[in-house]
């Protein structure tokens, strides 16, 4: 993934990291520098990369990373070119190593770097109301408007011709053009993604984005989770109605329509000609067609193929679930 | 419906209509001024009405409108002394004539036309909070409090003793007396009312209103949208508790209890001394009873006659639902 | 329960009490001052208490209260020492007579006591965004952040490290170290508590508050109330998802994990180690054991035993559910 807006902290030394990572290394062959964290398809020579369960082993083999957090029996999937780490939890360190690269993408304190938008190069350009705050990092199109009390945060690019409310709080996204956004929306913070752990739960990186496509509308009192290492999108001419979740990492297609208090867990992906009726729920890490249609209410836990009209809870075929629910 | 917001921006000739919807008429025999959009039934000979459906052929043979957009097949159902328009959806072009007359109806940008409350006749009237917004067409009563950040949009009617708390945000509604709003609530913005069209759906016109009744009680969260062609009615001492959901043209009467989460699809009617649990949902176009009760996580899709209780999704009477979820 | 945060206005006059409560009493023996209402067994001679139930006769038998609000039928059973004040509902009376030693704990208008945090002790003490406000009574300890347009209401005590965003609405709250609050929450704001009389409910008293203890996370949106005669708690490490609605009295333990749209009703207990998925609704009074999973969409209207998992609604055994839902 291209990541336009956490700056990569690195190049650091292998030593650092293992030094970080509290490992004892027997011999410290090479103390190269190490330039990013990234899967074991796109790493580069110059990346230290994770390997945590045998699903990838096919990519470990092939991987060009010159490091790799993994398992002691993992580790003998790698090509020789590739140093094993071995660690206790792959992704706790997976983790731990994002976080020295992308700091920034941990912590979602409130956005000091904000100034009032009339001492911005956008006090002539953009149709503002009062009290509206600019981070760093901020483009905005022409024809935008943005309503009272709004904070676009750091790291927040509009299209053109937006309609902004207000009191909404955005931050790392891409909103394209012609967008609606109602009021009292919270857009691009982390998502719910951490390891448990006994009295101190460790958080990890989120250093994806929200990505607004043309035409969309969101509601009102809607949270939408910026990716933790994808993106969460927001398809073409897709709507929003009031007090909708969308989780991380989830993926909505074009021309989709969700009533309102939907929620979608995370790393789900939804079609295009999607309709969601009001307080469905969609589980975590599911596909749902294109053309499907889920009954307000219904809780999904599977994948939905194309096409296919649900309802229920387990959602499952309507003409079923209403013959069995007379 | 009387209108006390939305300006009618008529009267247009009848040949401006037929431009705007890219008709073309044979011989235009009477280019006469059009007043308003009406439906059938309360149409005079300056209005222009819509016929879509056969259900309202009973309505259309008396219907005293001059022009009626309808359908090739309906055509024939109106009397001599209106004149068809055939328009390939009736809806999609009633929505545009009925924006040409309300275009203020369409769009909820935020309202520009607002000022501080230390800058209105209000200063001195109202006990406010710090940053209190005001739009235009704003009346309030005595004795209110509005609190922190709270937006008072355009064509907001509050009566006596009312307590609206911080960060509210509200438009077209008419507040009677004793009503308590507390805080980051979405009042009176248009519903999620549009025709889906592909790549750019067309949301319909909103120029209904939200009306609160003596006595009411909104909890934090809430939005409640404002009606279509009807209004969106909260009855008298009526609570709802915390992120409640109310969709355009919802009515509920007096004297009714819903607790935390609950979601009301659009136009449903709701009755009196109605108690309805926590995150229930109710579909819309539905009749919900007087002394109704509907129990928590309920998933009402049928109308509910009076005195009922009812639990389930789809809900049925209760003692049924507990009887087979042993 | 000690109260840190509700002043009580007492002492009253027995008479005063009385008249309050539009009694007549036959002869006035003892025109005593009234300290406090407790209950029966916490009460001393200086206090009035209630008794509107027989489960609570043994307490009754023991209570050292002077007075007692309750029934012709329960007034037998109070000591000698004791004077039976006989009403026709002992909530609504205890209600009415809790509001008259607490009168702030009836009503939560805007809290019209705050000031800029700029103006404030806390100036050069917090990191704070734009237009924060503080309340009346309220302490922050070392290295905290407040976001922009955050109102710290009155009584509100904030330990170390903590990290509140923006447009957060809090007030009789207790927040220990290291938490973490994101945007949009409405803390501290009493119940949805009160007695329905028609045309003009009662509301009681809550004169409770609302506890998060070390290194918990609120996600976006939360409502959490405070409690009525308790405190509603969040325990140790506990996270919450965003759009979380939590009830008045509720108590949840350490290390809880709780997904976004859940909702808890009032004064249910849940335990330690729970993992509860998202939009599951618990309802009112229930007890939730330790290491309990519940999962997302679930309605819970019964008590959930120690280490169960459970799913559906109602929730039961999820491999149960799950066979007989294929």
């Amino acid at each position: 993934m291209s990541n336009p807006f956490f700056k990569n902290h690195g190049p650091f030394k292998f030593s650092d990291i293992v030094k970080s990572l509290s490992l004892v290394i027997d011999k410290l062959q090479n103390d190269k520098e190490i330039h990013d964290i990234k899967d074991l398809a796109s790493s580069t020579e110059n990346d230290i990369t994770f390997l945590h369960s045998k699903k990838y082993i096919a990519a470990a083999k092939n991987t060009k990373a010159s490091f790799c957090l993994t398992t002691q029996t993992l580790k003998s999937e790698l090509p020789a070119s590739c140093l094993p780490l071995v660690v206790e939890n792959v992704l706790v360190s997976t983790s731990k190593v994002t976080s020295i690269f992308y700091p920034d993408s941990i912590v979602d304190d409130f956005d000091k770097s904000v100034t009032l938008i009339n001492d911005t190069k956008f006090k002539d350009q953009v149709n503002f109301g009062k009290n509206v705050l600019i981070g760093h990092n901020v483009s905005i199109g022409s024809n935008c408007k943005i309503g009272h009390n709004t904070i676009i945060e750091k790291n927040v690019f509009i299209g053109n011709n937006c309609s902004i409310g207000s009191n909404n709080i955005i931050r790392n996204s891409l909103i394209k053009n012609n967008v609606k956004i109602l009021d009292n929306c919270v857009i691009g913070k982390h998502g719910f993604g951490f390891f448990p752990i006994k009295d101190k739960n460790l958080r990890y990186p989120h250093i994806g984005t929200v990505l607004i496509e043309d035409n969309c509308e969101i509601g009102a009192g809607a949270t939408i989770d910026r990716g933790s290492m994808s993106n969460t999108i927001i398809g073409k001419n897709t709507y929003l109605d009031n007090q909708i979740h969308i989780a991380h990492n989830v993926k909505i297609g074009e021309n989709t329509i969700i009533a309102g208090q939907v929620g979608i867990a995370g790393s789900s992906v939804i079609g295009k000609n999607v309709k969601i009726g009001g307080q469905a729920g969609i589980s975590g890490h599911l596909k749902i067609g294109n053309n499907v249609e889920i009954a307000g209410g219904s809780g999904v836990i599977r994948s939905i193929p194309d096409n296919s009209k649900v309802m229920g809870y387990p959602a499952k075929n309507i003409k079923e679930f209403l013959r069995d629910n007379r």
